[in-house]
């Protein structure tokens, strides 16, 4: 009998990441298609199993692979299920795990994406053998998930460590939440963008906009490039940006009281001008006891923390006895 | 032989609280007197030692404490036995565990107080059966705890649930920890005295001062006074205090995803004016998921909860093989 192997699925807005692994959680064969989520829930959930298809046919004619674990972008219930809300995709209350079963005849298991990267981190990455640990992504939104005593905290209904939702500016902007002054939209690197699009039509931002390819094309990218050639605009932008997310990781240490702190994507590549005014922050803000503790790095598995979150979940759902995105 | 016995001890800045209890933590014994912090580390060590003595007395003659729990008002490691720092009592890095066993001759565990009362809620309290629970004391101070899972989270070095230090208003009040705008700074019963003060030496507030009895005597509590027959002065500042906390926990809800959220501590007494204020911001600022899982309530035992969260500690300290500070 061949080894059991086990699906991974990192659901996004824009691409669906699947990936098929051993019992270790070592990856035998992966795969990235758009997610075309225009199409509707239906063909999403045809595309992910034409994701799976491919990554079994690839790893070889024996593997069967035993369950799959899947990262949804929003908060979703693993106990039902239930995807509740994923803005990126426009679902709302998708019966996830129900309708992957019928339609690959495997048994499913859901989490929020977020959460599942921790797990990731945590089981895989730069997060191995840390007990309490934090892992934060900085890209269009802001998201994360909690490792408490070696376990993740999933909270009372699977809707915990929201930690783009945190208010740190109570009369900031506003968020997609409906919220004003959320984490997201001060230190996201949607945020980064609208502060460059609000400078370009304020006349400034050359270099951002020269960086961009044209004003309606300014992105967080264009800012980092920008700030790389030394742009005193874009440096500007990134210190704002990365002083709120100082902030808020702040709040989360003198909270939590975590050993480790992972950053990971997109708007985390912009490097050290970022990174030192959120360090600078934090400096300022956090309590000393919790401060000295605390350790801030790079997430250790760049774009593959929740796609191996997720084969985690499969291969924990599936030991006998075992809770549900639980590590210990 | 008779059934072991335990000491809990609620160490405060103005009093010592301490109780003898069974092993169910049904309290036989206890006693209150002021600290005498002024008299320095070895003053409150006696002190504490006759409370210990008195209990042992009133309980009757057969009865031994097999342990002793104490909880301290400020950043405490369990493990070392060590208090970093009790602004309140003017201590830093006091090695009350070892001062203690060698004054008292009985083994000791030493932790927060905001976690400790946490413990004692979620085991004796309000907090009886629920998994997820945080526990917010608002007085002089803001602190609290957090029961994950079922067991109380300590953070990696003892120092988790500084709720009263997560940032709220960057640019807000200085507050005793040299951050500006802590929720400490602008939701506590200080800052209600602060800005009933503030209200005073600009000439208004009369009917604030008269229930205080004088402009120098004015408390949290001369505010929750005059707002109750009716003072829009000290309504507004119970409406101002409660935005505040309502900003705070929805931050809290938005993270941690609790399924209760129990409130202690003088200032809560405040009443109506100050709950309906802090649960409309909640309303306004958690994400619904979290929402509608999340139950407020008064904590459920008074000026109880630290000391019966105290003689837990004791109780599950002596317990063979059971990790320090965990109900499980």
């Amino acid at each position: 009998m061949p080894e059991p192997s086990f699906i991974g699925v990192d659901l996004g807005g824009t691409k669906i990441y699947t990936a098929l692994a051993d019992h270790q959680g070592k990856i035998l064969a992966e795969i990235k298609i758009p997610t075309e989520a225009d199409g509707g829930v239906q063909h999403v959930l045809r595309r992910i199993g034409q994701t799976v298809e491919q990554v079994s046919a690839q790893a070889g004619a024996g593997v069967r692979p035993a369950r799959l674990g899947i990262g949804a972008p929003g908060p979703t219930d693993s106990a039902r299920g239930i995807v509740h809300q994923a803005p990126n995709l426009g679902w709302r209350e998708v019966p996830l795990k129900e309708l992957l079963e019928e339609a690959l005849g495997l048994p499913v298991t859901v989490a929020n994406d977020g959460n599942l990267a921790a797990l990731g981190e945590c089981l895989y990455g730069a997060g191995q053998g840390v007990a309490d640990l934090i892992y934060v992504t900085v890209s269009t939104g802001i998201g994360g998930g909690f490792i408490f005593d070696g376990k993740l905290y999933a909270g009372a209904s699977f809707a915990a460590a929201e930690i783009g939702h945190m208010t740190v500016d109570p009369d900031g902007p506003l968020c997609n939440c409906g919220n004003r002054g959320c984490l997201e939209a001060v230190a996201s690197g949607s945020a980064m963008a609208r502060r460059a699009r609000e400078l370009a039509e304020a006349g400034g931002g050359q270099r951002i906009i020269r960086a961009a390819g044209g004003k309606d094309k300014i992105s967080a990218l264009s800012v980092s490039r920008a700030a790389a050639t030394g742009d005193r605009e874009a440096l500007a932008i990134l210190a704002e940006t990365g002083k709120w997310l100082g902030l808020g990781l702040a709040n989360l240490i003198n909270l939590l009281n975590p050993a480790l702190i992972l950053l990971g994507g997109g708007a985390m590549q912009a490097g050290k001008p970022l990174w030192e005014a959120m360090e600078r922050e934090i400096k300022e803000r956090a309590l000393q006891a919790s401060r000295q503790q605390v350790r801030l790095a790079p997430a250790g598995l760049g774009p593959r923390s929740g796609l191996l979150g997720a084969i985690a979940l499969a291969i924990q759902s599936s030991a006998p006895g075992d809770r549900i995105i639980s590590i210990s």
